[in-house]
């Protein structure tokens, strides 16, 4: 027996299901389920998605035994009907479309009518009870088969048929006469026969089988490639084709078509939502020609037909769980489905979807939470634009989407700038080729970011999502003028004070202010709208609650002062994953004491200094601990080079030059900025990612670690004393074997011991390491003899398994990802070939050693859904984000542990 | 049965022997060895490693079951000896002395004449006719016991000496009466008494027991400690215990005592070569109070005494089959010898003996390739100075000894002086801040390099031993002012042309100018002396053929140009395992063009500067090939990031700064400047090491890789034209996964093919690809798809592996060997935990793929004998090194393929 390549169905009568996307594609199983449920489906077949790969391995031709299939399935479809395919009397027309496993929307190619001819034409203008009608459907079928089949481009009759009219006098369509459109036939097959050096085939099988090459051709067209590249679609899938029969919305005024949600996608709100025309085909609703109507007056124009409509679209949602976008046609006050699959949404409709399908009883809370994809949730965290504002505002420029949300404000350059006008009460949008630990306090008290450079890891990008702020990066066309304090896009130039808008969703740049809404959820969390007035919080709520029910994995937060903690916890982190030390000294106040300590010529010298920031460090841990109720806060002892914290090399000998340049500095101003630069000399490093930082400076100069551990053990002892339940997790950065951490952890645990014998307290506390240099890694095993805890700082660990800077891979990663040679940006989602194998050895091996050994990760992939799947699938104990993305990572969590039941 | 722990010697009768040096240490084996085959050894009994560990497990106690066994072999050693311990008639004395299983020359403990007391010294006197000498051993005895086991300072008692001989008016020792003698003794019995609160112990066993504790307490002494680490020797080995009849060498005239070698350690010649005393003990040889004559000198003194020595020595080397080094005492016309091992030689001296021995038919060929440390060969390749101008010269500061050679001359600052001096005819050192490509010119016209920072891995370190040049480097204590062209060391100022030397094998800086003799074996290879007239040439060719004969690994040499390839080939090297193709753009007539090249605004300007660049490439692989023979030759791609060859940002910034300002600077100056400044900061990177560089430049500008490709094959199918084999091997550099290099080989392959028709040659050639990147390593087994070959670049995986770059860690790294977190340099030596095992997954997957994987290696870990062994045992088929290092890896690869057969 041979394998079965073709399905048929018809109402009540399918070969398919819903189940069979592999074999029959999205549209094709869809169509399969509704005929099968008893739902009006005009009849037909579909030839499997294998059939596409045996095209391609035959040379680009079709099987015999496909072949033989296809004539099966199509007498069927004659039988069914009643009619036959280029029968002169009672014609099977068709259409011919592509449908792969996953939506490729307009990305591959349909021909509608055919089977039409110079015979069968005539019978459908007698059955339409109009000759205009068939032609018109004729003189479409050639032209969309020449353009599909043949390669002629539509343009050519377009063109063709816009001369004619010129000629005839006429500007509309609806004004060719009968006569003319049969003319116009005449010309497009002159077109065909010039352009194709052929005759538009008159055998309508050779219609069929041309045209159902051609679909199989077409998913290896460039735009196709390209989708599929940009949407992480295999090439090896293949489409399916569709060959339906045609009906006709266009047949009259009692004929109609359109397009639909069961609900509001963009609010969730239970009503039907879309749009129909009545006497026109699926495509004059796309090109525009005609304005359509709203869904619900189709309940005032066809009361019949709109009652029918919403009990087969209700039904259908029922049978599917979920919120369906369908496609219908009414041909003479008949209904039929032409479509139907899941609705997009977004973020805020879909959870508001889920929660009242559950309440409903249309699904259960399991099957809800997949609905839902994780990343929408962002949307509902972040202040959005004034629709309407927005359209009629100016498009300046596009740069990447690095982090979501709307925000208007005034153009500044500088943080110190930024911070000013704040002040004044200014809301400022912040302008820089590239931002870096220094603008802190200017990203702080801006409404949003724009950089020239960097790509969706870069610091402006990860500051802009844990901070929650918009940011738009990369933004190449931006030509920044400091000195002008101005920047240019093409001709226009933006001054200081300007007012722009930046979409951190979409990357858009725009001119002039736009109002936002500022998101409710957020409102709700900062305190700004009680939880109980506020619908939407209620149901993301309640919805998150059920995947806390389900996940296995913890979440926390990254976070690194008592603000964040806060919100943090409100969202529902754990704890905190990761506590960036260094954050806390790049304050005003503090800055000039680390500075100092860096400039010390001696140990003391540097003990001294540091005495001075003891204090600030434990007040910060003091308000990070009660932030978080005595869940686990894991801080990380210093780790970013020192040269950080110090003035730029090339600022500074450009400075000392200009001082002796212009006679105006005084010789001590010169000799102070020297021994800077000396010392900023003497730090400077080739490449500091790779330089004297983490784990490296607590072992060189462990007077510094022990600064850290004494602040984090008196800021815990204190709090112990006080009653309150404190968990302090200490972790060392960048270690690259257990050496490193062996004797970082001596330093900690002896002044932990020590402070807390002195304070007579009985605190628990653990002692961990980031595992983010490869080798740590590979030698997790021995790592894991002196290691409490592990935590992936994926960033580190992706940079250094590919031997890319994040900060200077932005160029030549672009290009990797729109040439093809790479998938994914790995510093957005987990390399699991690479970086992924590392993070399984680790778990492998320090569980070997250690097999209560708790693993986590803290690096920006925690925060992605993609990650959080496979750290769940590697047995990860916790993933810690940014608090923004806490929800994310909570639903997440629950729905690979759903996957992995249903495994 | 209780386990031995004491092991009985004595002549013919003797329970251990030479294998048995983890048991018995190394003293204890040679001397269980020397008298189990008959020589003439003190009887005595060696205390067994294991009894270390046992004494620290059971709180720094001897166990009973111990203590028993030394007390059976004490009464055994009675019995041998006729002696008794303790007995006042006839008392037996005894040396205790440490001995581990690797040598730890000084750093443990040793107390002699144990067994005197108040009593025995009494006997002594009479035997030995002297009171004055029963004395004088009494006091030694006290002062070392106290040293050794009381911890009483011996300078307490060598200053309490000195006082009372400047009360006595002597100088010397041995105008000290028996009667003072006598009150000396007293004197320091009061010192322990004063200083330990003990008295000094009268009872012998007591004495005995205390010894040996407390040489096995000197195992953990800080000083012993730091050895272990230097040394690599684990901690874990402990020390066995000797103890021994003493004899004295300082009996009368009869007596003596020397110590001496087999052979010449210094240039392999065969006589007894050492040193001796008449009437002295051991220490008096090492103390230089007397100064001792030629060994052969004995022949005249004590005919009948050197005739047995020379027949026992003889006798031990050829029972050993190797050169050793003893120590002897002759009693009153007997001799005793009480230690025998291998000798330490030079290289020289080490090839002679290996060849010598096998021709004498003492040893076997296999045997004699294990007795050259690989490393040792490195001294025959490198001028060396004269000894005793050297010894004259002052040494004003000591660096890193990274690249082993003498070199004099005058030092310069720039590599252009060093290029123009070295036209004058003058010798320069080139003395940097820290070398980097740029400098390539001004370092191939120096006689060797100094730096003040880079670690051993650096640029200078680096390039050194490439070139065969001595380099001392990261000599921190120098301080540079380039302005002045001087360096500072402390208060001494050297100026450009001042005269100095360095010594690269120990990383000795010397003031002035000292003779240097050149390499004979490169005088050889260089053609300045024919083979024949060179008996350590022979010696040399002769040995490293018996290494070709066994080892299974081809070696390879790194060459950048044809002059490194000849030397190469005259080392032997089976190929050319990395060809760096940049560093052939730093030539001066070149450098233009890849400037222009970069400049360029588009692809076609780009194309069109290196079309002008693509005949010198052409020229240089023509060269490169013919050089090879036939052989294999490894091709890289370009590596390094572009700005590598264009001006350094803050230099740029400064000069324009300065233009500006002097008013000297034309507008049209500037402006250029300002251009070439715009585009270095387009290029300018944070972290070079993990930017746009390796096979990223030839994804994203293919146009490069096109004109290498062109250049690789014109050459090569221009050879083959001409009927000469060749055997190009293109290798696409820093790929992360099989991706880049499946782009890379499309091209390079593409114009292969091309080219090969066009020239109408066959022409064998592989591609391949460089494994340097941790990422390339873990998904080998994709990598191989496209790979015919594996090269791992040991260099940058290490600094990924670890994230550690080179350039940046020398100060940490450093404080991490000397603060023991670290064993090795894993810059150095082949980091078996981490970056091996990256290797090794590599070698398994890559061959899982493609069974017949070719595998090597070139870092500069390819030319480290203990990295050479590790990758012969994970089934690399080369190593490629610098071409002096060849001869080190053809002998480290024949020695790790004995190793294998013998296990």
């Amino acid at each position: 027996m041979t394998e079965q390549y073709v399905y048929f169905f018809a109402q009540n009568n399918a070969e398919g299901n819903r189940t069979m996307r592999d074999t029959l594609g999205g549209k094709g199983a869809n169509l399969a389920e509704m005929a099968g449920i008893g739902l009006p489906v005009p009849p037909g077949f579909t030839i499997s998605t294998d059939v596409c790969g045996l095209y391609f391995e035959a040379g680009n031709k079709i099987p015999p035994e496909v072949e033989e299939q296809i004539l099966t399935n199509l007498r069927k479809l004659e039988e069914t009907s009643g009619l036959t395919f280029g029968d002169a009397a009672n014609p099977l027309l068709v259409s011919v479309r592509s449908g792969a496993k996953f939506s490729m929307p307009g990305m591959m190619d349909t021909v509608l009518n055919l089977g039409l001819n110079d015979k069968t034409v005539e019978d459908l203008a007698g059955k339409s009870g109009g000759r205009r009608f068939a032609l018109d459907c004729y003189r479409r079928l050639i032209q969309m088969f020449s353009d599909v089949v043949l390669e002629v481009p539509k343009k050519k009759f377009e063109d063709r048929l816009k001369e004619k009219k010129a000629e005839l006098g006429i500007t509309n369509d609806s004004e060719i006469s009968e006569d003319q459109w049969k003319e116009i036939v005449d010309i497009f097959k002159g077109i065909v026969k010039q352009e194709a050096g052929v005759d538009f085939p008159q055998d309508v099988k050779e219609q069929l089988f041309m045209a159902v090459s051609a679909v199989f051709r077409s998913w290896h067209n460039p735009r196709a490639i390209t989708y599929r590249r940009l949407n992480h679609i295999s090439d090896d899938l293949g489409t399916a084709v569709n060959v339906q029969l045609m009906v006709f919305g266009n047949y009259g005024e009692t004929s109609g078509t359109g397009v639909g949600f069961t609900r509001d996608p963009a609010t969730g709100a239970k009503e039907l939502y879309g749009e129909y025309l009545i006497n026109a085909q699926g495509e004059d609703v796309v090109a525009g020609i005609r304005t359509p109507s709203p869904l619900k007056e189709l309940e005032g124009d066809m009361p019949e037909m709109f009652r029918e409509l919403k009990e087969t679209t209700t039904a259908l949602e029922k049978h599917y769980g979920d919120i369906q976008d369908f496609e219908f046609t009414i041909q003479e006050e008949k209904l039929y489905m032409l479509q139907t699959r899941s609705g997009k949404r977004t973020g805020q409709a879909a959870v508001k979807i889920a929660v009242d399908l559950v309440e409903e009883g249309l699904t259960t809370k399991e099957k809800a939470l997949m609905l839902v994809e994780p990343g929408s949730l962002d949307q509902l965290l972040h202040p959005v634009f004034d629709n309407e504002e927005k359209s009629a505002a100016e498009i300046l420029v596009k740069g990447l989407a690095a982090s979501p949300g709307a925000a208007s404000g005034q153009v500044v350059f500088t943080a110190e700038e930024a911070v000013a006008w704040k002040q004044e009460g200014r809301e400022v949008i912040l302008v820089r080729e590239e931002t870096s630990p220094d603008d802190i306090h200017g990203m702080s008290a801006s409404q949003g970011f724009l950089t020239a450079t960097g790509g969706m890891t870069s610091h402006a990008a990860v500051v802009g999502r844990q901070m929650g702020k918009p940011a738009v990066v990369g933004c190449g066309a931006i030509v920044l003028n400091e000195k002008d304090s101005s920047f240019q896009v093409g001709s226009t130039v933006i001054r200081e004070g300007d007012n722009i808008s930046i979409d951190g969703a979409t990357g858009e740049v725009l001119l002039g202010e736009i109002k936002t809404r500022p998101s409710e959820i957020l409102q709700v969390v900062r305190g700004k709208i009680r939880p109980e007035d506020s619908e939407i919080f209620g149901y993301f709520t309640k919805f998150l609650s059920w995947a806390d029910e389900v996940r296995r994995m913890d979440v926390r937060a990254n976070a690194d002062t008592p603000e964040d903690a806060e919100v943090a916890f409100a969202f529902g982190a754990q704890g905190i994953g990761l506590t960036r030390t260094e954050h806390m000294f790049f304050d005003k106040e503090r800055l000039p004491f680390i500075k100092k300590m860096i400039m010390s010529e001696s140990e003391d010298d540097r003990r001294a200094n540091l005495d001075q920031l003891l204090p600030f460090q434990r007040k910060d841990f003091y308000e990070l601990f009660k932030a978080m109720h005595g869940n686990p806060v894991t801080i990380r002892t210093l780790d970013p080079p020192l040269h950080e914290f110090l003035p730029k090399k090339e600022e500074l000998m450009v400075e000392i030059v200009e001082l002796k340049a212009s006679g105006r500095g005084d010789a001590e101003k010169i000799r102070e900025l020297e021994v800077v630069l000396e010392r900023v000399q003497a730090l400077s490093e080739f490449n500091p990612m790779l330089g004297h930082r983490g784990c490296r400076l607590g072992v060189t100069f462990p007077e510094i670690i022990e600064m850290q551990a004494r602040a984090i053990f008196e800021a815990a002892c204190q709090l112990s004393q006080e009653g309150e339940k404190v968990l302090p997790e200490v972790m060392v950065p960048l270690i690259g074997g257990v050496e490193e951490l062996a004797n970082q952890k001596e330093i900690i645990v002896r002044i932990a011991e020590e402070l807390i014998e002195q304070y007579g307290v009985e605190l628990e506390y653990t002692v961990g390491t980031m595992i983010e240099i490869p080798r740590a890694a590979i030698t997790a095993d021995q790592v894991a003899r002196e290691a409490d805890f592990f935590s992936f700082g994926t960033n580190d660990l992706t940079q250094m398994a590919f031997g890319i800077s994040r900060d200077d891979g932005a160029g030549f990663i672009n290009h990797y990802l729109t040439h093809g040679i790479w998938k994914d940006d790995p510093f957005m989602t987990v390399d699991i070939d690479g970086v992924g194998e590392l993070m399984k050895w680790a778990v492998e091996k320090g569980r070997r050693t250690r097999p209560d050994l708790k693993v986590g990760i803290c690096g920006v992939h925690g925060g992605d859904p993609r990650s959080i799947f496979f750290c769940h699938r590697i047995g990860l104990n916790y993933v810690s984000c940014s608090a923004y993305q806490i929800p994310i990572a909570r639903l997440a969590a629950a729905q690979v542990t759903l996957q992995e039941r249903s495994a």
